[in-house]
């Protein structure tokens, strides 16, 4: 259970200038950890602070990071993957180090002039890299809205199939094709077949589209033929980040069936470079989503029982459009979408007790994605599937173009943030990707 | 292409005599690749030579595997990762020179007691290891027979879907639970729902299944958004190797829609120890599968055009049974099926090739495969689901026992070999696995 203290104090400040600006998606309460470099050199792990980034290598000779050497070699690593395999108390901790020397009654690191300037770089200096390496990355469709929207397109007759209420349905994802926000995303070919051909044509995906789904990356291992009690499950979860799931929907509808998506998702899936913790998010966590009349409870397994009043994290997802037309007309992204994810029919900790529940071994750097957020409303639709119904109500843009789905050159950016009256904003910065023209014939 | 060469020929004898018996997998023509270890010792690269293993790592430093730097780091690894990472001229090199080391008329490590002593050791005093750290583990379903089989009962009105005869139907599977053969399987719990019940229960599977399954090992990498010709397929398909889709039936026809198998599957996946290569395949390429009257050619990008007429293996495929009763009773075990690998509507390069086709980066160690190895008689049928038609006609065994699935106890045993009057056997030795009873409640 992630309780709040100190780290969450809305007043806390920091010396970091930038992370007291009220918009900035990383004040001292955020904390998030990323993989960065600087020019050509290596890949370290980093946090970010405001508009910075604060490098955690050169803390640890200083003592500034504890004693703990499992931490300290974590930390050295090109990946997050060794700092996943620390125990949630030795990541609290290190949270808890690293908020308290970046606070602004704090000078150990500010007054050190050499230091500081060795540990806090712009974060417009340095290269986001891939946070994690994934051992394996699994899809949820944790939206039940997104499945009936969905579902009524692809199975008119049978949207909602009879194991959705019982199941948190989900599919193994393609680890090797996951990229970082900012990577530019190739249109893929593949087979396609129109509803009044006899065969279908191998060509560039013409419905080119994304999903705004939420990951979370696990932590720890537990051993094949083991399962996750769901009380536990949470402590198995060691933070959240934005997933822009790519779908080439022209590919995924003649291939899906019998054994589900498989080529119209894995020329790429988007993360975010920003891993946002749990224990960063403890201010946010709200009920999970509450059951219509008639729709069954959990099976006691999935139950979350103690943890029912906190399951879910009101998180905001939205999802921008850049086109080339409005790049060159200077025209600011405009917002496509805002989803809310404690509208999504499974938590998190249901997902990953389900994932286990058969005895597979979850490892430390999994990731788990949740399926498109979408939320009742128009705007809350998380993929342009949903948001024009297949093409058939085209997205109307500021320079007067419209989208049924993306085309070349388009920019898809993903926003993430948590905002209450009574805690700082914690954000999750953006993950962004460019369309890039398919392979020539 | 794969041509023969001196290590082809049936004639070649070597020094190692279990090699020369004649029901051995292992003859001098086969040279598979496994990792073993002694006692509590490290993983070591072994090539399996009759009853022996040949340990890699002792001859590197007599030169006997040639001056290659890359060769000699990959042979000194813990898996086969890096021999994948090598090119097939690399590795038919090494094959080369395995086989000329173990040739009788070659004296060279023969005739060198001590060198001979610390490479050469009995299979029987060694462990054998999983053999590659697999990334992406993807399965197919490239036996007409069994979908149509599967398809008839999942989906009694519609058995075989549109897509089928275009696409080589595959889905991610999860990489994280292959073990080697030998690893017993724990039972798992899962889900399942009862035709006439209103809702699921969470429960042991009582429908537990195996899948006898030809599995391929990707060589080298191709960056994300480049794709594979079919005509450069093959150079890309390090060996093959057996492998068990074990299946809980119950919690597949529960989960599967309408994203595919997930749990039914991700519990457990077998992977024999040894790894065929391609090169000592080659005596036993034959046409690929020919298409019935009225279906439709390949598309372009999947037609085999140069080679269709060595594209399929002539590989046979086993599946065994030895039950607690049988053991207790020093039965043999008995034998359910045996498929042949060349029926299948898909070839090896066709299911590569298409995997890559939308961009999707294909990576050394990477392993796809085939779906289960079913045949148009029953005897052929490689998965109790289709044996004994979802149960209805239960196989009849020595002991008088009879199984519709499989019960705890009972050990599944994988054989493959291709076999030919002018060819040496190749065998793929065998991939076992025990069904060990369910966590408690």
């Amino acid at each position: 259970m992630n309780t709040l203290d100190a780290t969450h104090d809305p007043s806390l400040t920091s010396w970091v200038e930038s992370a007291q600006s009220d918009g900035t998606d990383f004040p001292i309460q955020n904390l998030p950890f990323g993989v960065f470099r600087r020019g050509r050199g290596d890949a370290e792990v980093g946090v970010a602070i405001g508009s910075d980034v604060l490098a955690l290598t050169p803390l640890v000779g200083a003592g500034w990071l504890g004693q703990d050497a499992q931490v300290h070699h974590a930390v050295a690593q090109g990946t997050l993957n060794a700092l996943l395999e620390l125990s949630e108390a030795q990541t609290r901790d290190l949270r808890r180090r690293i908020s308290a020397l970046l606070s602004a009654s704090n000078g150990a690191l500010r007054d050190a002039a050499s230091q500081r300037a060795s540990c806090i770089v712009p974060q417009s200096d340095v290269e986001m890299l891939m946070p994690v390496t994934v051992g394996d990355y699994t899809d949820f469709y944790a939206s039940v809205h997104h499945a009936t929207n969905v579902g009524s397109m692809f199975r008119p007759d049978n949207p909602l199939l009879p194991n959705y209420k019982f199941i948190p349905v989900g599919y193994h994802g393609r680890a090797s094709s996951l990229v970082v926000g900012g990577t530019p995303v190739r249109r893929p070919w593949g087979q396609q077949k129109a509803d009044d051909a006899d065969a279908p044509t191998f060509a560039p995906c013409r419905l080119f589209d994304y999903e705004v789904e939420v990951g979370f990356y696990v932590r720890g291992d537990n051993d094949l033929g083991s399962s996750v009690n769901i009380a536990e499950a949470e402590g198995r979860i060691f933070g959240l980040s934005l997933v822009n799931d790519w779908s080439a929907r022209d590919l995924q509808k003649w291939e899906y069936q019998p054994l589900g998506p498989f080529l119209a998702k894995s020329f790429a899936t988007s993360v975010a470079p920003w891993v946002v913790t749990l224990d960063a998010l403890a201010p946010f966590r709200v009920s999970a989503f509450e059951r219509p009349a008639g729709d069954p409870q959990p099976l006691p397994h999935l139950d979350h029982a103690v943890n029912r009043n906190t399951g879910a994290v009101d998180m905001q997802v939205e999802a921008w459009l850049l086109t080339p037309q409005m790049r060159a007309a200077k025209h600011e992204p405009v917002r496509l979408s805002r989803g809310h994810f404690r509208d999504m029919y499974w938590t998190i900790a249901q997902m990953l007790t389900h994932h286990a529940s058969n005895g597979c071994n979850m490892r430390a750097g999994d990731l788990l994605a949740s399926g498109t957020v979408s939320g009742p409303e128009k705007g809350n639709r998380g993929c342009l599937l949903e948001l024009t119904w297949r093409g058939s109500e085209p997205v109307q843009l500021p320079t007067g173009e419209e989208r049924r789905f993306l085309i070349d050159g388009d920019e898809l950016i993903l926003k993430g943030y948590c905002e209450s009256k009574s805690h700082r904003r914690i954000g999750f910065g953006e993950c962004r990707g460019v369309v890039v023209e398919a392979l020539p014939a």
